[in-house]
C-alpha cells in the first residue's frame, strides 16, 4: 500500500491573542484536515525531542525517520542538492547570500538590495575559479533563487566545521571564517573559504552586472556571505530502509536537497513557489498523477512558517484554509482504501515570538485499519487526546512503512 | 520571561484502601494547586523511565534537565555540598552518621541515640584528622543535621567505586570497605577509607562529650558509619545551558546540593525545615522576594515523602494541603502573565509500601500561551488526560526553558 504524507510548514502554534486564544488551526476552516482526522488516529509530536525548538532541516530528518541528532551534518549540503549541484561525500557545501559591501569589506545589505535578476551570470562568474594557494580545490558555485547561492567546495581534507563568513546582521565586516574544531582540516578549510571570499569580492568587483547596477542606482551585488557548511548526512537511502520508491513535491531547494539526500525523487510542479503565493492545488495534482509510479509521496507546504515569521495571522489561517484545498484534492482522487493519509507540521513556529518553539506538532494519520480515535478536529489541542498519544519526529515514518506493510520485523 | 517550578517530595502516590481507593492528592482540598491544573496544561511524569522507582537525588537531577543516567556519580558530594563545604572535581565524598558500636565494632545504634547535642564539636575533632599510610589525603568532616555529618577526602587518585562502611542495620560490625572496580584509585581507596573508619572511632572513643554521654547513660557517638561515595557530576551549570540565573528555596542538604552542583544560588528561609513542620508559606514569601533577581526558582517541599515513609495517609493528605497554602501565596503574588508556574512532585512514594516507587508523577504547567487542557484537578488520575501526555522527567526543564524563551534551535 502507499503513503501520501502532508507536511505544513511551521502551521502549528501557540494559543494567541490576537486569536483570541485560539491557534490558527483551531481558527481555519478546514474541512478536509478535520476528515483526515475524524477518520483516523491523531496525536502530537516532538520533531526532535520535548521543549528543542527544531530547525527546518533537523524536524524534515527527523520526520523522514532519520534521527538528527546522530545524522546530521549541517545545512549546506541540502541547498546545494537542493539547487540541483551534485554533492558527493567528501564535498563541503555553504549557504550562500550575494551582498553589497563598502570598501572596508563591511556589509551595506545583506541580499544586496535583494537583486532579483543578474544572479544566474554573477554565480556563473565565480563557478570553477582557481584558488591561490589552493590549485587543487575545485569552487562548484551555482544561483537558487533571488539573492540566493549554493557553493560546493570539492577537494581533499575538507571540514565541514568552520564558522561563517556572513556576519548575518549589517554594518559588520565579513567574518574571517574560524576552525570550530582543532582538527588541521578544520583549519585548512578555514584559509579556503576566506580565499574563496577574496577571490568572489575581487571578481565581483568588476563585473559588469556590477556596474551595470552602480550606473543605475542599485546596490552592486559584490560580495558573497557563506554560512551553514555542511556535508551530506551518512545515512541508508529509504530505498534500501523500507524498499519503497519516494517522491518529494516542495518548492523550497533545502528541502528538496534533504529529501534527494536520503534517496527521495525531486519534481518541478509549475505555480508551486515555496511562499504563501504557491499554488497548492498543483502540489496536490502532481502528487496524485505521480502516485502510481511511489510507494511514499511527500508533499511539503512552506507558506505558513513565513507567515508566523512576519507575524501575521491572518495570513496563516488563510494558508492554512490553501492547504486544506490541497488535502481536498487528494481526498477525492485518491483510493482511501488503499491510500495511507498522513498529515501534520515540521515545528511549531509561534506568530507572537515570530519564529520556532518547541512545543510538540498536531498527528493525524487516516487509511484501512487504522484505530481510529474520537477526536474530531486537527489541531494542538485536539489531536493531544488522540490515539497515539505523544511521538517523536524520528517515529512517524516508522509508524507509516509499518501500517503500509513496509516494516521488518526485530527479532525472531 | 520567569519559571516557577514547585516540587511536593514524594506526593504523588497509588490509590490505597486507607483514603477509600484515593490517592492523597485526590482527597486533599487543593484549590490553588488545582488552578494551575485548570488554567494550565497537564501531563504525566516518568521522573527516570516508566516502572523504575528514583531516588530523590536522581529524580531532582532529572527534573533540572540533567539525564541520571548519564550524570549520577553517587550522592555523597550533593550531601556535602549542601552541608556548605566545598567540593572539587577530584574529591570523594560521603554521606556519614554517628553512630553506637561496642567493643566488637558491632553496630548498636546506627543513629547514636538520635544524638541532638555535640554532633558539631564531634565534627570538629575528627576534622583534618591525618590518616596512618595515606598523608597525603585531606580529611574534611563536618556535621549537618542531628546526628548526620559529610565527609569529604582529597588527595590524588582517588575513586568513587567504594562500598559503604554503613551496614545498613544494627547488630552487624561496621562493614569493611571494598573495591567496586578493577582500578588501583578504588583499590586505594577502600584502604584510605577503612583507615578513616579506624581513626575516627579511635578518636571519638576518648572525646569527652562520648565520657559524658556514657555518665548520663546515653549512647556514646563512638563510630561514624560512612555510605554513598560520590564525585560532582561533570554537568555544564543552568547558566551556560539556558543562560538563567535559578534559585532553589529548598531546606534538606541533600537537595541544595544537588541545585548547588548544577549552578544553582541556594538561600537559607528561616521556618523551612525540610519536614512535615516545615513553614511552607515562609518558603513561599522567599521565592516570591528573591524572583525579580532570578529567570528560574525552584521550591522544593520535603514533608510529603516523610510522611509516605511512615505510612501516614492523614499527615500525607495535611502536608499536600500545606503546600496548597504555599501555591496560593505563589498566585496571589506574582503577575502571572509574565511567569510560567509550574507543579510536579519527583517521585511517587507509597503510603501502603512507604517506599518510592515506579509510578508516573503529575505536572501542571500555566502561563501566557500555554496549551490549555481540559484537566480541572491535580491528581496522579486527572493529570493521565492532559495536554502534555507522558513526558520524561528530563524533558520538563528544556519544555520549561523554552515556553520562557530560552532554550536554542537545534539545526538551521
Amino acid at each position: 500500500m502507499k503513503v501520501i504524507l502532508i507536511i505544513g510548514d511551521g502551521i502549528s502554534d501557540r494559543p494567541t491573542r490576537v486569536l483570541n486564544g485560539k491557534t490558527p488551526l483551531q481558527v481555519a476552516e478546514t474541512p478536509s484536515i478535520d476528515a483526515i482526522a475524524r477518520r483516523g488516529i491523531c496525536g502530537i509530536v516532538d520533531p526532535i525531542s520535548p521543549g528543542i525548538p527544531p530547525g527546518s532541516d533537523t524536524a524534515l530528518l527527523a520526520l523522514l525517520g532519520y534521527n538528527p541528532l546522530q545524522t546530521y551534518t549541517g545545512r549546506g549540503a541540502f541547498e546545494a542538492l537542493g539547487g540541483g549541484l551534485e554533492v558527493r561525500e567528501s564535498d563541503v557545501s555553504f549557504r550562500g547570500n550575494f551582498a553589497t559591501v563598502n570598501d572596508e569589506l563591511t556589509v551595506v545589505d545583506r541580499r544586496a538590495g535583494r537583486i532579483m535578476r543578474g544572479g544566474e551570470a554573477l554565480a556563473e562568474a565565480l563557478n570553477g575559479v582557481k584558488l591561490e594557494g589552493f590549485p587543487e580545490v575545485n569552487v562548484i558555485v551555482k544561483h537558487t533563487v533571488e539573492h540566493r547561492l549554493a557553493l560546493v567546495l570539492r577537494g581533499l581534507n575538507l571540514s565541514r566545521m568552520v564558522s561563517d563568513s556572513d556576519p548575518h546582521q549589517e554594518n559588520l565586516p565579513i567574518q574571517t571564517v574560524h576552525p570550530l574544531d582543532a582538527s588541521s582540516e578544520a583549519s585548512r578549510t578555514a584559509c579556503i573559504v576566506n580565499a574563496v571570499s577574496k577571490r568572489f569580492h575581487e571578481i565581483l568587483t568588476n563585473h559588469s552586472i556590477n556596474a551595470a547596477r552602480r550606473e543605475n542606482g542599485l546596490l552592486p551585488a559584490n560580495a558573497v556571505l557563506l554560512r551553514g557548511a555542511g556535508t551530506l548526512p551518512q545515512v541508508k537511502p529509504i530505498i534500501e530502509k523500507y524498499g519503497v520508491q519516494a517522491l518529494v513535491v516542495a518548492a523550497g531547494p533545502m528541502y528538496r536537497g534533504i529529501c534527494r539526500s536520503v534517496g527521495f525523487d525531486v519534481i518541478d510542479v509549475p505555480g508551486a513557489t515555496g511562499t504563501v503565493g504557491t499554488d497548492t492545488v498543483a502540489k496536490a495534482k502532481a502528487a496524485v498523477e505521480n502516485l502510481p509510479g511511489y510507494d511514499y509521496v511527500l508533499i511539503h507546504v512552506k507558506g505558513g512558517d513565513n507567515a508566523s515569521h512576519d507575524g501575521d495571522a491572518e495570513q496563516k489561517v488563510r494558508m492554512v484554509e490553501k492547504i486544506d484545498a490541497l488535502v481536498k484534492h487528494i481526498l477525492d482522487n485518491v483510493d482511501v482504501e488503499s491510500v495511507f493519509i498522513a498529515f501534520t507540521a515540521d515545528h511549531t513556529t509561534s506568530l507572537e515570538l515570530r519564529k520556532h518553539v518547541g512545543d510538540p506538532v498536531p498527528l493525524a494519520i487516516m487509511g484501512p485499519g487504522v484505530r481510529a480515535d474520537s477526536v474530531e478536529k486537527y489541531s494542538e489541542i485536539d489531536c493531544a487526546q488522540g490515539g497515539l498519544g505523544r511521538i517523536r519526529g524520528v517515529d512517524l515514518t516508522p509508524i507509516l512503512m509499518d501500517l503500509a506493510g513496509n516494516s521488518k520485523k526485530f527479532g525472531a
